[in-house]
């Protein structure tokens, strides 16, 4: 009987049958007791038709004016969204993030939430109506000029609004069931994770699986805010990411691995000859991050004893590849490196699962899984709850059939597998 | 060199080519030196694509959401518009109405500006910005919620801030160059007129000249704010709108007419045989004011001597005609009127002039030209500078061309004509 907030993506009010249901779904939560507040974000692909229309006009629009153009597309959802529930007998107000009191630093494109001061939602369910929030943008605070928040702005919004108004928990619907242990296109008998901690949900994230974005999970692990992610096409439950501690874990039988997640998005970049000089690999990466360029997984070699150069490899999302090899032009006579190898035929596979830290042998298991399905790997990088390779694109979905298979995810009973072996 | 307020309607910013052309024409104003503040309408059809989704989710939105909902089309116009500005190399910043300081009523769909608080708009102008604001939108002072002013409301925003801003003139943009003698798709001589006083250019708006709403000549005229309607095609002066007192209208040779007007949107509802008692009228009348029906022209006649009954005529926007009819049907008991006659196949046509005033014989030379041109006359009503008929749907052309034409309009030279005859 507490306050629900619920976020709708792009997907489930693409057109006025698509707000209908939506509609219906919200008064049946609203039937049940529940306050609610629903995120919303814009319908469809009405944000890429407003980005081509900025285009057209400028091609390289500023900022803060394509943040006033984009943010009309979730005026237009959460409107349509009011009225469909204003129709089934229901009071529903809808309220601009700047409106619902999302502030924000002043980074379009991409600003960060740096607080959220909800009066007008508070007031409206009081109220007893229902408040929509259009999702994805804020207002910044120094300058009261609109902002988006990017990527994952949706998700994020939801989050920020469910902790700062105290709710229950934060629905995140969608048009899968949950998340899965490897993604179901690739391994037929993915299963759905009835519950997932915010760590290993984070590395997962961040590992490739786009169910929800890495941003969302962190905001939502700082303020302890339960995320339901579900779909919006059933009434299934999906999965709860949550905040499970060690005891907890162990109480409810957590399985040691989530899931295995992929991500095809990335190239790889090899310097090859660093001089094995101190300061050498800061120069590259100072390059790196003045082209305001994101590295994800970074490995060096031991250098060789007779040439003493070693090679430094990492990876980044294929469309800043270009900025990144013009950058590492510019320093390479400063650090005297002798070629650079770029290849965006890769593929990433990650391990993950809390269960790690305390089971031995995963590592073995992976690798061996990995071999047996003849998989080469190129770069290798763990966290304490995850492993990623970096293997050939054609590679990619043998190599999480293979993961998924070894580790018992296919079965119903990820318990039941014992691992052998010791250490990582 | 000092501010001038321009306003483009929807025609002028209906594709990317059209935002670009418009945005040419601003930069070539703020190259003469003058600061700019600029206010645009949504994009083309887009308002009406707008309510078309409205009326697939809900066939009766609440008027909050429906605001929200239709000011996302300015939001896209004047986003796009402010980059195309950049992209030319000059500073443009967008504002909603709310961000403009645009403070209406809380009237959704209809709202009327109460305040104007620009402080945003200042600030822009002051960094060497143009301001491009939102047209047709505010925020409710009360209830802090976005609201739309309704028909004409663009004109209205242009108007209210060049009034507050203390432009030196409004210039509204529009695709044909000014106001016309008369329309002319139907009178091919019809000439613009150069200079119009703000009550010539109201009578001309309510009698159907659309170039102007009604209701941004009458914000006009309560603050002294010149008007200059102009073609956004070519760079030609158009009709300067402005506060003529008499004695410049005669230094100036005023034309005595200003044009002919015609309207084909109106109803005629005749109530025959209304018993001659005190208070039936206001009975009438007050029925339709609670069905919130907006009458035009009312005439009555003397009652016949022998029945003691009288028919009263008025006219009324025909999509109004099913309500009016509804509404006094429920008064028949007790006006005790026979019956209703209800005509949607009529035509109004309009003489304005501030020069009737004092020109004798204008009357006597507008019927003889309608009675030459075979033109059946149905309904007279006049104002101090205006006389209008009512008379077949099928001869408004006819009537127009006529009457044009008697007053010398189609001529060069207005000056010349000369009245004949004695009072009107």
């Amino acid at each position: 009987m507490g306050l629900v907030v619920q976020k709708y993506g792009g997907s489930s009010v693409a057109d006025a049958e698509g707000v209908k249901r939506v509609a219906q779904r919200i008064v049946a939560t609203r039937k049940d007791g529940h306050d609610v507040v629903v995120v919303v974000s814009a319908m469809g692909d009405s944000t890429d038709e407003l980005i081509d229309l900025a285009q057209q006009v400028s091609p390289l629009p500023p900022g803060r004016e394509l943040d006033m153009l984009l943010t009309a597309g979730e005026r237009i959802s959460m409107a349509l969204l009011a009225m469909a529930i204003a129709n089934l007998g229901f009071e529903a107000r809808s309220f601009t993030g700047s409106q619902a009191g999302v502030i924000t630093d002043s980074v379009h494109g991409k600003a960060r939430i740096i607080d959220v001061t909800p009066g007008r939602i508070r007031t409206a369910l009081e109220a007893g109506a229902v408040a929509i929030v259009a999702g994805f943008q804020g207002v910044s605070q120094d300058t009261k000029d609109i902002t988006t928040l990017g990527r994952g702005g949706s998700d994020t919004t939801a989050v920020a609004l469910a902790a700062s108004l105290g709710a229950q928990v934060c629905e995140v619907y969608t048009d899968v069931d949950g998340v899965f242990t490897a993604d179901p296109r690739i391994v037929r008998s993915a299963r759905r994770i009835p519950q997932i901690s915010y760590e290993e949900m984070l590395e997962m994230a961040a590992s490739g699986a786009k169910v929800l974005h890495l941003r969302c999970v962190e905001y939502a692990r700082r303020y302890g805010m339960a995320i339901h992610v579900r779909s919006s096409f059933s009434t299934l439950p999906g999965t709860y990411v949550t905040d499970l501690d060690e005891e907890e874990a162990a109480d409810m039988e957590q399985p040691i691995i989530a899931g295995v997640a992929h991500d095809r998005s990335e190239a790889k970049i090899t310097v090859v000859g660093v001089p094995d000089k101190v300061g050498e690999a800061a120069t590259i990466f100072q390059a790196l991050a003045d082209a305001q360029i994101n590295l994800d997984m970074i490995v060096q070699n031991v250098s060789s004893a007779t040439t003493r150069r070693t090679d430094i490899s990492f990876t980044l999302p294929t469309e800043a590849g270009g900025r990144a090899l013009a950058a590492l032009d510019r320093v390479q006579a400063a650090v005297g490196y002798r070629s650079l190898q770029y290849d965006d035929q890769i593929g990433k596979v990650s391990l993950v699962g809390a269960g790690m830290r305390t089971h031995p042998g995963v590592s073995a298991r992976f690798f061996t899984a990995l071999a047996d399905a003849g998989v080469n790997v190129e770069l290798i990088s763990t966290s304490e709850i995850r492993i990623s390779v970096v293997v050939r694109g054609s590679d990619v979905d043998d190599a999480v059939a293979a993961v998924h298979s070894a580790f018992g995810l296919d079965s119903a009973d990820v318990e039941a597998v014992v691992y052998g072996g010791s250490g990582r």
